[in-house]
């Protein structure tokens, strides 16, 4: 594709803001006219050069060495009904590109009460002040996480900072580094914080690990307890911990087909067997509380037995766990610490409902970030599809985050490619849920399209679309050349064929009927 | 990949065969000795050379000139509860991938009794002795169809057969030809019906058009019976026929901002428009009946009010159409005539279970035959995905057969590599449905595939993959070259941090334990 053609796409495109925070989003004009607005974030590679960030030096923070500490979390803010700029922030967000000026269909009070509820969160570590501010919870737009990282066999740094770039192209709202056995994990995750406008979240029990030497026996609480807080201090903004996953759960889990699959949840299981202990995180929860409280990290709590496959889900290891992360969720609401939870893995479409609600139960509504669910087994290679299927049924029920499954699942780490069209699914499926759930003014964008559809304005069809230069190059493999992008037909049908141009006659003969 | 690398998947498949119809299946014989029967056509290319076709000389029928006609259909045989050797046939098929030998979880007595109901249907034209009987219905597992046709500027014969073959090898349970706009579309049709062994479905209007050389005021109904009647003739095993597009709707069609999107509807639209008549397929419904009974064709009543677009679904244009396809349902069961009901198109998930249901009440529980529905318009290029999300959810809620869509909707003709991408991607939306709907057995084969990750057995994993080839390829790219295929490993978590090693650990220590 040419550089001219794709200027004809981006040429309508800018950067605007929103109120005196400066809420960034990119407007399309489009060639009638219409303009629409689209979430962004600074960083964006494919938008405008940085300018300082703007959610940084908001909360009351002190100096502690070579990194800082809050005061107050958002969530203490909330509950005293204190408005933080954060809160009103992704109030503009969320409101902008899903409503009309004049209206905001989210308020920063609103914002402010859904938090002191504990059913949102606006993960921000203070040390990660190149973060926007944006907000996980059920009421607002579903958002997407990337999982990103390198494996000892798998990548390298520029690799891993090529998939950030496409995570952020292609609209991931936080990226997960993963990163496991391969030397120098904090160095590259400093080069990722630095350098993303999103939350970043991490499984520290995969630091620790590497700095057991891969020996889980050497895996102390103090070694646990050291990498969590050497993460906190770098910026890292929520940590899934698999607290919940305990002792007494495992030989349920020995009774499935499957087992554990959670990474960190066999790390989890694996100290607890070969130490003869209960889970170090959930005996120490207090302590991570206290860390994360000091920084503002949010806690993910990790489902360390979700099931790997369709025949595992909803058994006494998954619910069993649930149950205890329920109770571990109400300890971070009491501390002050913002939490949401993790979900499955893999379940088959009648069990979907059954494990939003369940959760919703047994946490009291603290949002919920699932993977998927996959809803088969069988088809490695699209798994991306099959989580899809199940990511946005379980968010039109109501999750509030959805883990994206790359088409590598199963077989490899993800490349970029991998990462490209693993996002590009979920931003699909999360706003097939948006517009299920009913979001106001989350039809603005599907409208418009239809629009351009039905008045055969090909460039702007591309510009509203999730990947417009993928778009385009389908469309224009086929044409003929040097044909218009207003030709009024594609290739499906061909020149004689199509039925579109047959609705010009409908809407003027029917025009004065109804 | 190497001729041997493939041969180390295929060496394990053979073709057995099942009853004294001996209905094909293929058995995959795993590492460990498990075996799991996938359901097949003898045409399937990547299968077993040809043998005389099993479904011929069934019915009681008489030759008419150069083709035959039938004394009774289907319906006919059912309604009187004669068990034919199609029934039986598809009892068995439909049994033996989804259950233990030994019991059968459809019996051909149930099968005649839900076709008896109207709740099902086997496509099966008297002159198209080449197609294997399959049935579609509510009850049995999701059908899939792929469409494929030429149209002016996008293909050629070759090209058409291709797409077969690979519609035939990944799993095509029916096929359409939509070709149109281009010379020579009854040859065409002859060559894909003879190399066929799945029923072949078109929509007669386009050959009518194109027979009227495009001049919709030449489009007469005794042009377009003549066309009906000589698709008949040639072994069209289903019509769709856009009888229920009444003028009365065409109003509410107006309103939209995508009108008339199906183009079978456009071109029943455009005639009662430029002609001042009413829908000629309605007036003349009763002929049609008289044809489709001949030959035993099923009738797939088109929606051609499907809506475009997320704005357009569920409309007074849709569901009014939907309400008279109702009445000409009952009109084709009282003739004898197999029909099915074909639905939308675009619809937000909050709607779906509502279309299903719908259609049910209107249709008295005729097989419904969708195309997606797609959940969100915002994704072109990736309409095979935001479709299947769709299409899982209305089949899981009772949706017999799902249309195909592929990735290049909205924007070009499929080429081969569309047509295999699209179904792969439904055969899996199918499957999940069947996962969901608790179909008898449909979890054997996620459960195999479940167990041979739990062992590590890679190349029985690609075996079980709804694409061996491609699974495998994924793997393979990244991994150590000369790396066992029983490594117990990946390179997503590298070979230090692989959970599922830890399940061997977790299964010895508490095999005693519950």
């Amino acid at each position: 594709m040419s550089n001219n053609t794709l200027n004809t796409f981006s040429v309508n495109s800018k950067r605007i803001t929103k109120g005196a925070l400066k809420v960034p989003f990119k407007e399309l004009t489009l060639s009638n006219g219409e303009k629409i607005l689209l979430q962004t974030v600074e960083g964006c590679p494919e938008n405008f050069p940085n300018q300082p960030k703007i959610t940084s030096g908001w909360t009351e923070s002190y100096q502690d060495g070579d990194a800082r500490k809050v005061k107050k979390t958002q969530l203490d803010y909330a509950k005293k009904g204190v408005i933080t700029p954060q809160m009103e922030y992704v109030a503009i967000r969320e409101s902008f590109c899903t409503s009309d000026e004049g209206k905001m269909a989210f308020t920063p009070e609103d914002v402010c009460n859904t938090i002191a509820q504990g059913r949102a969160v606006i993960p921000a570590n203070i040390n990660h002040p190149e973060a926007e501010s944006m907000i996980i919870g059920a009421k607002y737009s579903v958002k997407v996480n990337a999982n990103i990282g390198a494996s000892a066999i798998g990548s390298d740094y520029s690799k891993e900072l090529e998939k950030l770039r496409f995570s952020l192209q292609f609209g991931a709202d936080t990226v997960m580094d993963l990163s496991v056995g391969i030397e120098g994990i904090p160095e590259l995750r400093n080069a990722i914080l630095r350098a993303s406008p999103v939350p970043l979240g991490t499984v520290p029990a995969y630091e620790a690990l590497d700095r057991a030497e891969g020996n889980i026996k050497k895996l102390t609480w103090d070694l646990f307890r050291d990498t969590v807080i050497a993460q906190a201090r770098q910026g890292v903004d929520y940590f899934t911990i698999h607290a919940g996953l305990l002792h007494d759960y495992l030989p349920y889990a020995a009774q499935r087909i499957l087992g554990i699959v959670s990474r960190g949840g066999s790390i989890m299981a694996e100290c607890m067997m070969s130490q003869g202990t209960e889970n170090m995180a959930y005996e120490h929860f207090d302590e991570l509380l206290e860390i994360c409280h000091d920084y503002d990290v949010a806690l993910s709590l990790g489902d360390g037995l979700r099931p790997g496959c369709i025949n595992d889900a909803c058994d006494k290891a998954q619910y069993g766990e649930l149950k205890t992360i329920g109770e571990l969720a109400a300890r971070c609401y009491k501390a002050g610490v913002q939490c949401f939870i993790e979900g499955p893995g893999h379940v088959a479409m009648d069990k979907i409902e059954e494990n939003q609600r369940l959760q919703e139960k047994y946490c009291n509504y603290a949002p919920f970030y699932t993977l998927g669910p996959l809803v088969t087994d069988i088809a490695p290679g699209y798994d991306h599809i099959t989580s899809a299927i199940g990511g946005s049924q379980i968010a039109a029920f109501g999750t509030a985050m959805l883990c994206y499954v790359t088409p590598a699942e199963h077989l490899a780490l993800p490349n970029a490619e991998d990462v490209k069209t693993g996002l590009i699914t979920y931003k699909l499926a999360a706003h097939a849920a948006d517009l299920a759930k009913g979001l106001p003014g989350a039809k603005i964008r599907d409208d418009a399209m239809a629009r351009a559809r039905a008045d055969f304005r090909w460039f702007d069809q591309f510009a509203l679309s999730l990947n417009p230069e993928h778009a385009y190059k389908v469309w224009k493999s086929q044409m003929p050349d040097n044909c218009s992008h207003e030709a009024s037909f594609c290739s499906m049908c061909g020149p004689r064929f199509c039925p579109i141009r047959l609705n010009r006659v409908l809407k003027n003969k029917f025009k004065d009927t109804l």
